[in-house]
């Protein structure tokens, strides 16, 4: 049996339908099912996406076959159209479109206007009475077959400039200039005629051969073109950024021309059956009459208000359709109901009207911004048009941001044009008055002013300014350096990673230099705007508009929590963020991070106590003379190192404390104190200088502890619960903190649920060396303060070998959370601060799908999570396993870790909603 | 049924016998063994591990099964020796002896003499008629058992000097001294009456209780007293570092006491069937007449030659048993050749002579150097005792190392205190004078001086010093540290991380700080021993004794690879190791260093060069004013890049081709390039404005590029495969260079194997991005050059998604190479660099067994390489696998190898023939 490759569509016996996305191409099932449905389609038929991965198997060729079978679809069309392709009488014109399974807007070819040619183009002329009209369609024949077919699908690369399209440009330009026209429109039938001529000469000249005349080469030429920029290179590119496998293929949709440029009676136009800005339930679309589709998207000519109801300040002078042509825009009307009836979503439309009569082009489901998608997904509810789950799945999570932030203005942004560019950290827009350091940030936002800190790159001791500023940008660092993170964890607008911005502190000024050639120069207090989703900045104050107050926004959510079935918790460092989170939905914190509380509170104090400790536990006991005196030193040392560990205590237990309550009733994951050491040593000679008289030495011999802490690989150095096996005072004063504010909060009749989280464990043995500290520590307080204090133990699990060894971390551990970041660090041996050098080799060699600090890497980290919750459970049924790591977040992240069966994932609080929608999506999908 | 605790042996019914050492202890198993043989025993019986276990479990209590089993036994004992425990008349003495599976020297206790009491003494006046005697070992007693029984096991914990045992000795030593007496032996019956009278008074004012004076008390109190020394704080040191399981428990053997010291016709002593030492084939031990056993260990009298073959100058004129006790001798030799026969393995003895009546205490097998096991092991070959499997057995794989390496003259060192200690990073011994700088090294080595490094730490610029020296000390660096590796791969003598050395560099001079207050002092040119199989440090001189040139070493080797079924190669980045290794018995190399040959050869140019390169790989293009400068500029630092790249080919291709020649016919693998770049980055301003001239920029550029070279996390950062995925030109080259070396060979009638290995991979993709340019370049130089070269292209496994995915990687790869050294940083999270800050917190409080780079972690590293090795081999069922880490030449490690059905081991030139044998020990041990 052969393969059916070629399937027709049209008024009757249509052969495909919308299931047939796969072999039809999205494009060409729409087209089907329309013609199905009994609309109005030119007839045409549809080359399926099998024969592109036959035809580049077969070396480009079209097999027998096929020709016998596009000639008897060609057949049926001819016999529906009541004309015939190279007819010289009545001739029949086609397209030929691609048309993949997943839109690749403008990435593959198209050729309209296929057919004309010196035999038929009197017999149009005669049909058509319009001479100017043929020429002008021979003249972008001509222009698109040189460029798409003869060129671009016969691998020439020609010098820039120097293509056949821009050389025939060129031409028609002269003709214009002489002429004295500024309008296309303005050439006349002879004028095109000439040009014609004119054309197919320059393609000899360029191309070397004729520009073929006749209809079955043009046709097959045009078929050909179109598989080949499956492997074109824009197409190609674009598959690898949106990880389209190349084995998919595109189809060919070879259709009757239909004209809207005919005369008064044509016209042509695009339509959403819905807003698809606001989501808004009014038919919504551009048209303009005596035009090609084509001429609506160039801009050239402000297309013309669909109707009276969506008419705006820009357009409402112009005639909308609903009042020039009433009988066609209800009929269009009609059909916009039929397609949202049939689909039960919104539609994005493409028609044209030929001397009076409708034709449906295209119909696909419609994009939509996020306060679209979600006020759609609730109003089709209403409607009784989808049910509760269909309205789940109809946000995609990534959408939700958009509503939990405030944005740019789009109108604003799509006229101004970006000096700098970096990574898209945190979401949002945010404008505001340059600033150079995190102290003015804080005096200027004091005194009122909104404000973008602008650094080379953040550290910890930038948070306050961070809080401070409307919007951060740096010149260095990735999706998850510092800045990124503590931007994300706050829903602040964030850009990172800005390489060309150079920047002068002391000047208090920064220069970016632009690919014109230009320079853009800023200082302090000039505006700037941030558009952080993007990660675009632009000069000057661009409008916002402030984050949606969509009261379905809190409907939707009800609905998303009625389909999850797994938790969502948040990472949170502070009651206020507690308290965010709370709001936007998390049912616990799966990770405190207790280092977190010793910068921005608006205090030095804890901060220089930390500092103090590190530098009390990197002291070591003076050599004595005799054993009995160089035992006393080292006693006195662990005694002042006890006292400089328990100088932090009242901060801690403080912080916690408050974070419990804030929390109240719900869980909170608190892990043991993992801070980069040699990070928290200051490093100016002030604070140095202020270091070394706490402690009664010399500001070098500060410098110098500081070095001795340096690690040549931090990441996998002396951290972590490595810290409580070196001083176990540093763990028992936590865990003390930790009881003592539990106790307490029970004594005043709250419910704190605070759950100990030990870090960069790697074997069981260092979690049963932690217990004990735990179970004494755990008893002391009970028994003091006499009362129970329920406490679950568990652990990060950050360390591959603790995946490989889950079964037995998990005999003492009574819960485990994937810490993804180092989890992936090291499954990867990739270091998060310096994946930068090499990210983007990989990335646009298409040697990585994604970062995998963005998105789990499924097949390799993915794997040893797996494992780990496989072994875990085994050994422990009830085990809790949960994420928090920052892909928790992630929408397909969230997916994975659903089906690993984990209990929850955590994550920043403005990621909440995302994640609470990602899960009641996984759930659905997998048939909850 | 209950458990049987208690084992008789003597004359008649022993119960146990060798093969029961897991429940009787080695002592008890071999006590029994021997009884069994009818060799002369004391009768006496032993309390099983089994009852330890059951002890602490039972809140050390004895229940009343065990004491009726030992009053049976000890009725057997009575009727065997025909003495009665606690009878007036003819009273029996016991001793007690702790003896678990495995020896633990010293770290048990020991109570002899038990059962003296004032009711006995009388009768054992009169029963031997020598009251000295009796009131001596009385006078042992007290001082024992107080110690033992009455202050350790009830772990009363005293001040310094304020023990039981120490005021005891007190006494005695004031008796002495105002009666003038130099030697015990000199206190008469009188004396030590009294001094006993004194010595039970102090037990009260000491411990606040009377010394017992009942039999049974006596008994049950040593037998407790063992026991509990199994718990006590030596022994549970030592169990961690020897990683014996707690819960193996210790026997308590209770034996009827001889004397060796009952006049002239008693004597004890110690032997070896053979030579422990030099394996020759005597009877070799040492005797006292009218002593105890603990005087011949004791040091205070010079022992005695046991015959007359064996005197030495130090003792030939003292009396041997031979000539002293001919017929006693005759005897012991009978019983050591009965022994012999019966173990077939030389034993270690010891016996006592109680009035002319040859006991037998003790017999077990001989610890003996590797010299003597290899000779023993060949000998008793050739003698028919031993097969030949047992022969390879016979010698520990670590013990060939001291026949590779001068060391110390055993007797030399015996008498030395060394001044430091480190880590035994390089075995063997070495004597020299001390440097500071490695061109010190260099200059002083080629005027004939023998030098010892001293630095700080080393780094690859000292590596020429490093070879010139005879040995390497330095105060930094662990196990794996720069100067280790480079010292292992020599086989020379090194010492590491001796913290306590102080290097004044501008001076050349060195201090130690002493435990006993004072100071060592030393400065350059003067004379060090360094044991670098032990880490010791002596000042001076000792005698070296030079490699063993064993002939029996050959033999022995070619009797290991008969049952050798895992390949052995080498680690080798220069034709004279390759040279070495060979001659070692490797079958190849496993990992050929590309990066090694940029130092220590003699020449500063490719070193220069591969600066040079890095800098230019990090030069960035300057940004121009039009698109098309920006390219001519792009374009022109592409073509100096690529210059900057192949000024390396030359010595690249060179290095290469001499290894591939000194390996001809065996096969090469030849990593790409993977060096820390920034470690190339010159320091020193000389160096710098050298490199700055060469490339025409200002030395302080020089220093910025190294700065934006370095990294936060080098080990994860920008390097192996990822730097060829960025710079394909540096892969290129490489390849050229391989391919045309192997070329050049097989046309000169040679038989290159080259096998390109690619660094660092964690993903196929990587792997087939570089297969692009492998394939390219193969072509191309086989084509030029007229020869097919065989290469096959493999990656190392070193990162643990590689492990992971191994089944997708090993689609690619035509080999697998473990590098567990990177395996092992990533899989627990552990910097080598900087695991010293905590590695020792870990060992001390048992949460690793052992240091992971030392010997491969099988339960988390090994998880991963068995996966690595299932899965690849699934894909491709003739996938090569070998390792490469360090730990290839671990005998523990390449046990596991074989047994994940690795191909072969990789380890460094001096540790080929231990990987030999202990891979041949593995095939032994699984029955091939």
């Amino acid at each position: 049996m052969t393969t059916k490759y070629v399937y027709y569509f049209g008024p009757d016996g249509t052969e495909g339908d919308a299931g047939m996305k796969n072999t039809l191409g999205g494009k060409g099932a729409n087209l089907a099912e329309m013609a199905k449905l009994g609309l109005p389609v030119p007839a045409g038929f549809t080359i399926s996406t099998n024969f592109c991965t036959a035809y580049f198997a077969q070396g480009r060729q079209f097999p027998p076959e096929l020709k016998a079978e596009v000639e008897a679809a060609l057949n049926k069309v001819q016999e529906a159209m009541g004309r015939n392709y190279g007819d010289p009488e009545n001739p029949l014109l086609l397209s030929c479109r691609s048309g993949a399974r997943s839109s690749m807007p403008g990435m593959m070819e198209t050729v309209l206007n296929v057919g004309l040619c010196s035999t038929t183009i009197p017999g149009l002329e005669n049909k058509t009475g319009n001479k100017r009209f043929v020429w002008d369609a021979y003249r972008r024949l001509i222009m698109m077959y040189s460029d798409v077919v003869m060129e671009k699908a016969e691998d020439i690369e020609p010098a820039e400039g120097k293509g056949v399209r821009m050389q025939l440009e060129h031409l028609m330009a002269r003709l214009k200039k002489r002429k004295g026209y500024t309008l296309d429109t303005e050439m006349t039938a002879d004028d095109l005629k000439n040009l014609c001529k004119q054309f197919k000469k320059k393609v000899v000249e360029v191309l070397g051969r004729e520009f073929p005349d006749d209809p079955q080469e043009q046709l097959w030429g045009a078929i050909g073109a179109v598989f080949k920029s499956w492997e074109g290179k824009r197409a190609v590119a674009y598959r690898k950024i949106e990880n389209i496998p190349g084995e998919w293929g595109t189809a060919c949709n070879v259709q009757s021309m239909v004209f809207g440029n005919l005369g008064e009676g044509s016209a042509t136009g695009v339509a959403f059956s819905r807003n698809p800005a606001t989501g808004e339930n009014k038919f919504y679309g551009e048209w303009l009459v005596n035009a090609q589709g084509e001429d609506v998207v160039a801009g050239i000519r402000t297309p013309n208000p669909l109707n009276e109801a969506t008419k705006n300040p820009q357009n409402q002078h112009l005639p909308s359709l609903e009042t020039a042509m009433p009988e066609l825009y209800r009929q269009l009307d009609d059909v916009r109901v039929r397609l949202e009836q049939h689909y039960k979503d919104m539609q994005d439309i493409e028609f044209t009207i030929q001397e009076g009569k409708l034709y449906m082009l295209q119909c696909r489901v419609g994009k939509r911004t996020g306060t679209a998608a979600l006020n759609m997904a609730m109003e089709m509810l209403t409607e009784g048009l989808i049910d509760e789950k269909t309205a789940v799945m109809r946000v995609a999570p990534a959408q939700l941001d958009e509503l939990l932030h405030p944005i740019i203005n789009a109108e604003a942004e799509k006229n101004a044009q970006p000096f700098l560019t970096g990574l898209p950290a945190g979401p949002g827009g945010a404008c505001g008055k340059i600033v150079f350091t995190s102290a003015d940030a804080v005096a200027w936002h004091k005194r009122g002013e909104k404000v973008i800190l602008v650094r080379e790159e953040t550290n910890p001791e930038d948070v306050e300014g961070m809080r401070a500023a409307e919007g951060i940008l740096t010149a260095r660092g990735g999706m998850t350096s510092h800045a990124a993170l503590v931007a994300r964890g706050w829903g602040k607008c964030c850009i990172v990673g800005a390489g060309d911005l150079k920047i002068e502190l002391a000047g208090k000024k920064l220069s970016v230099k632009q690919p014109s050639g230009g320079e853009v120069k800023l200082g302090e207090g000039d505006l700037i705007t941030l558009n952080g989703t993007k990660g675009r900045v632009y000069a000057g104050a661009l409008e916002m508009i402030a984050a949606s107050e969509n009261p379905r926004f809190k409907k939707f959510m009800e609905l998303v929590d009625k389909f999850r079935t797994m938790g969502v918790r948040t990472n949170a460092d502070t009651p206020e963020d507690a308290r965010v989170a709370r709001e936007f939905g998390a049912e616990g914190i799966g990770l405190f991070r207790t280092e977190h509380m010793f910068y921005g509170v608006g205090s030095d104090e804890p901060l220089f106590l930390l500092r103090k400790m590190i530098m009390v536990l990197g002291e070591k006991a003076k050599s004595a003379r005799t054993k009995q005196q160089q035992e006393a030193a080292e006693q006195a040392l662990a005694e002042k190192r006890r006292a400089a560990v328990y100088d932090l205590f009242p901060f801690v237990k403080r912080s916690i404390k408050a974070t419990l309550e804030a929390m109240d009733g719900l869980p909170v994951t608190i892990r043991l104190l993992d801070p980069p050491l040699h990070e928290f040593v200051p490093q100016g000679p002030v604070k140095q200088k202020e270091l070394a008289d706490a402690l009664g030495i010399k500001p070098f011999e500060v410098k110098k502890r500081g070095e001795a802490l340096h690690e040549t690989n931090p990441m996998m150095g002396h951290r972590g619960v490595r810290l409580g096996v070196s001083y176990p005072d540093v763990t028992e004063m936590q865990v003390q903190a930790i009881f003592e504010a539990a106790a307490e909060l029970i004594q005043a009749g709250r419910q704190p649920h605070p759950e100990l989280m030990v870090p960069v464990t790697c074997d069981v043995s260092e979690l049963d060396d932690t217990k004990v500290i735990f179970d004494r520590v755990k008893a002391e307080v009970e028994g003091r303060l006499g009362v129970k204090v329920p406490c679950l133990y568990g652990t990060m699990i950050e360390i591959p070998r603790a995946c490989l060894l889950a079964d037995k971390i998990a005999k003492t551990a009574e819960f485990f959370s994937f810490g993804t970041n180092d989890l992936t660090q090291m499954t990867f041996g990739f270091s998060r601060d310096d994946i930068g050098g090499f990210l983007n080799d990989y990335l646009s060699k298409n040697l990585l799908e994604a970062d995998p600090f963005q998105t789990i890497d499924q097949e390799g980290v993915g794997q040893l999570i797996q494992m780990a919750v496989v072994k875990g459970r085994g050994a422990r049924n009830d085990l809790k396993i949960g994420i928090c790591g920052e892909q928790g977040g992630d929408p397909a992240s969230v997916r994975f870790c659903y089906q690993a069966h984990l209990n929850y994932v955590s994550c920043s609080p403005y990621r909440v909603p995302i994640a609470r929608l990602a899960a009641a999506q996984a759930a659905i999908k997998a048939g909850h």
